[in-house]
C-alpha cells in the first residue's frame, strides 16, 4: 500500500515535498533511487545505501528474471529480504531493457520475444507475464509494462507505443488483481507510465489514457533516451500538466543533477538513474563543484577529497592521489570508494532539494547549486 | 619506533601475548596483517578493515614501487596516510615478488633485475635500493631485502640464499642508517629474515647470522612456498628455537587457520597472507565449520548466513542465497561482502587466540576451535 502526503511550499515553482509509505516503510520525496540492477547497486552494500541516505533502490525485472530467477527471490522473501536491504523497493518492468536489445527482440501486440543475454535462450514478456514476475520478486512499487520506444521515432511508431502502452497497462492491471492476494491492497503498488516520444498530442493522449486507470502513480517514460536537454524540459512540462497532482510522479533514467533540480521545479517526485555509480566506476565523480574525472593524471598528487566540500566518509577519510591510483590498478575498493561518494552526493542533494522546498527556497537553491557547479 | 611488551601466560607450550607500539600506534599480537598489495587490501576500505579489529596492514614494496611510485606515496605523507588508513603499517621487501617473476628476473650477488609486470620497464633491486624505497614508502615495519628460494631448493642453492641474505640485510642496515633522519629510531623498524629452505642446519646458521645483528624483530621467511605442513611445522620448531624470545617473530605468508594456530603455538607474533581476501573473491569464505566454497549451487536457495556461528556485520544481514548471486553475476559487491567476513573471520580468530593465551587456555582453544573447524 501506497500512502501519499504532499505539501507545496512553494509559489515560484511547482516543486513538492512529499512522503510514500509502503510495507516496508516510507521514504522522502524527492527521491532519488539507487539502481540495483540484479540486487544490488554496483560496488556498494546496503548498509553503504542507508549510509548515503537512500531510502528506496530500484531493481531491474529483466536482470532479475535471468539471474537468480524468481523462484529463488520469492522464496527467499522477496527482494528487500533476498538482498538484505529490508526497505522500500521498486522494480521497473524489464521493457526498458528488452527493447534496448532490439536486434534479438521481437515486437508484438502480445508482448516481446527476446533472448537472453547470457545464454541466449529465447523468452517472452508479455504483460501478463512481467506482473507474475514483479509480484513474485515482490518490490513495493512495481511499474507497468510498456513500450518505450527509441529517439528518434517517427510518428506511426511513438504512436503505436502510446497504443500498446495503454493495451499493456490495462492487461497488466487484469493480470495483477488476479495473482494479488487482496485485490485492492496490491494494485496499490503498480504505477503506469506515459509514453509518446517527442509528440505533445500523443503525449496527452497517453497522460489521459493512462491516468484514467486509478493508480497510486504515474511514470513518465521515454525521456532521457537520447533528446536534448530542452526538447526533454519541452516535453516533461507539456507531459507533467495532466498527471494528478495528488500521486507520486516519477521520471524514469533521470539523471544529472541539473535534470533533476529541473524536473523537481515541474513537480516530479521520483527520480532513478545509473549515473552516479556507472561513471564512479569509470573515473568520474560528482562534486559540488561538476563532474570530475578523477583517472585524470592531473589529479595524481592532490592530497584533496573528491570533493572538498563533501562531508561523506569517504571525502573525509581518502585523497585525490589514493583513488586515482586505486582505479589505475583497477582495485575493487576504489570503485567502491567511488561509487560511495557519488551515491552519497546524490542523496545530499536530495536532502537539500527537500530541505529547500520546506523553506520555500528552491529556486534560490537550484541558482546557487548550479552556479557552483557549472562553475 | 617499535616497542614491546611480552606476556608469557601459557605453561604447554610457547604461545604469547604481546603489544607493538609504532609511531602511528599500538597493535596487539598474536597479529595477522591483511595484506594491501597496492596500498589496498581488495574490495574492502580502511574502515572495513577497522570494523573488523585489523591493528596492522602489509602494503607491497613491489607493487608500490611501481604505481603509484614512491614519490607520490611519500609526496602524500607516507602509506599510512596515502591509503587514510593512518595506523600501523608494515612493508615487504619486494623479494618474493621479483622471485615469484622468476623468468623475468637476473638475481646476481648485487641484487635482482626485474621487467615490470605492467610495462616490461627494466628495474633493479638491490638491498641498498629497497631500502631506499621503503623508506621512502614511510611504512612503521620494513622488512629486509632476502633471497627467499623456491620449493624445494637443492642445498647449493639454499645455501647461496642464506649467504645473500645475511649479506643484503647487511647491506640493508648500512644504507638505512645512512638514510634514516635519525639513526638509532629510524634502525628499531628494520626486520631481518631467517631464509634455510628445508635444511635444518642452514635455518640455524641463517637464524644464528641474522639475530647476530641487533634488530628489533625477525621473521621467519622461505616457508609457506609448497611444502608439506607438517614439514612446515617442523622447519618452523627448528628455526624459532634460535629467535630472542624478547622480540617480535613473525611467519611470513602464513596462512590458513590451522597454521597460524601450530605457529603460535610455537611463539610466533605476527602473520600476514592473501588467503581470506584472494579465496573471498572467488567463492570461497572461512568459517567456523571450515572453508565453505559459496559459489557451489547447493547455497543457490539456503537463507542462512555465510557462518552461522559469525557476528560480522555480512553475517548478520546477507544470506549464502544472496551472496550466491552476486558471485555468479560478478558484482562488485559480492566481492566485498565476502572479503569483509573472511577479513573478520581471521581477525576474530587472533582475538580469540589472544584471550586463549591470557587465560591460560590457547591449548584448549585450538582443540576445540579445530574441532569444530575440521569438523
Amino acid at each position: 500500500m501506497i500512502e501519499k502526503i504532499y505539501k507545496n511550499f512553494n509559489i515560484d515553482n511547482a516543486a513538492r515535498r512529499g512522503q510514500v509509505t509502503t510495507p516496508h516503510g516510507s521514504f522522502q520525496t524527492p527521491a532519488f533511487m539507487p539502481v540495483g540492477t540484479s540486487g544490488a547497486v554496483k560496488a556498494l552494500t546496503s548498509g553503504d545505501l542507508e549510509e548515503c541516505g537512500a531510502e528506496i533502490i530500484l531493481g531491474n525485472t529483466y536482470h532479475l528474471y535471468l539471474r537468480p530467477g524468481t523462484d529463488i527471490i520469492e522464496a527467499q522473501g522477496g527482494l528487500a529480504k533476498f538482498n538484505g536491504w529490508n526497505k522500500p523497493t521498486l522494480t521497473d518492468s524489464g521493457g526498458y531493457q528488452v527493447f534496448s536489445l532490439q536486434d534479438i527482440s521481437k515486437i508484438t501486440d502480445d508482448g516481446v520475444e527476446f533472448r537472453s543475454h547470457h545464454d541466449g535462450s529465447k523468452h517472452m514478456f508479455t504483460p501478463e507475464k512481467v506482473m507474475e514476475i514483479e509480484h513474485a520478486i515482490g518490490a513495493d512499487i512495481i511499474m507497468a509494462f510498456d513500450q518505450c520506444v527509441p529517439y528518434p521515432a517517427d510518428r506511426a511508431l511513438a504512436e503505436l507505443g502510446v497504443k500498446r502502452t495503454f493495451d499493456w497497462l490495462k492487461r497488466c492491471v487484469l493480470r495483477f488483481e488476479q495473482i494479488s492476494d487482496n485485490t485492492e491492497k496490491r494494485r496499490l503498488s503498480l504505477l503506469g507510465i506515459v509514453q509518446g516520444s517527442t509528440y505533445k498530442d500523443l503525449r496527452k493522449l497517453s497522460a489521459e489514457q493512462v491516468t484514467s486507470i486509478d493508480l497510486p502513480g504515474y511514470a513518465v517514460g521515454g525521456l532521457s533516451v537520447g533528446e536534448s536537454k530542452s526538447e526533454m524540459e519541452d516535453m516533461l512540462a507539456h507531459t507533467i500538466q495532466f498527471l494528478p497532482e495528488d500521486k507520486p510522479r516519477y521520471l524514469m533514467g533521470v539523471g544529472y543533477p541539473e535534470d533533476i533540480l529541473m524536473a523537481v521545479s515541474y513537480g516530479i517526485d521520483m527520480f532513478d538513474c545509473v549515473l552516479p555509480t556507472r561513471n564512479a566506476r569509470t573515473g568520474n565523480v560528482f562534486t559540488s563543484e561538476g563532474q570530475l574525472t578523477y583517472r585524470n593524471a592531473q589529479y595524481a598528487n592532490q592530497d584533496i577529497p573528491l570533493d572538498p566540500n563533501c562531508d561523506c566518509k569517504v571525502c573525509q577519510r581518502y585523497s585525490r592521489a589514493y583513488i586515482r591510483h586505486l582505479y589505475n590498478q583497477s582495485e575493487i575498493t576504489g570503485m567502491v570508494l567511488a561509487s560511495y561518494h557519488s551515491t552519497y552526493f546524490f542523496q545530499n542533494l536530495m536532502k537539500q532539494i527537500r530541505s529547500a522546498i520546506e523553506a520555500n527556497k528552491f529556486d534560490q537553491f537550484r541558482k546557487e547549486f548550479l552556479d557552483k557547479y557549472n562553475n
